[in-house]
């Protein structure tokens, strides 16, 4: 089956985390999955962008460890890596994500 | 007196921190005043970048509300506006500063 690249969580760096989370279309995504508390397809998060920029947003939040995705069958399934980054930087995502879901 | 100017807090976005925070340079520097407490001149903050990129770096610290600037005579003293974004993002910025002091 082919696979999606990710990051391991070592080569995670918190620059990248906050460059991922510098664009209001990226923290829309993340917003998403973090109600959705399950693995999303990229047709589930609907976030009134076109196509074309979502899946370069997909790239950046993937490249940078906050997503990952799983290929079955036809869909991408797309989930967040909260407990291996709250392993990596204690309180961080938590922290973000309730700002997130607050606001 | 010359003053420099700073977003009010209300204008304060989450993705302006995270840009902010997305580059090496500037969690130095943000590094930096955290470990001294007081607020520290330009010089005082020794991070062995160049000079004219560093004036770039503090401006853009500055335009996201990470940092105030205060002249003093001929110089300009940088400090966190730590207490009003704790207000504005409950947690995060306290967050951040323990993992950046931890790495």
């Amino acid at each position: 089956m082919r696979q999606i690249k990710h990051p391991r969580l070592e080569q995670i760096e918190l620059t990248d985390l906050m460059h991922a989370l510098s664009d209001p279309a990226r923290i829309e995504i993340v917003r998403c999955l973090a109600r959705a508390r399950r693995p999303l397809t990229c047709s589930e998060i609907d976030i009134d962008r076109p196509k074309s920029s979502m899946s370069h947003h997909f790239k950046i939040l993937r490249a940078a460890g906050l997503i990952e995705t799983e290929i079955r069958g036809k869909e991408h399934f797309n989930s967040l890596r909260t407990g291996e980054l709250e392993h990596k930087f204690p309180g961080l995502v938590k922290t973000l994500l309730r700002l997130m879901l607050a606001a």
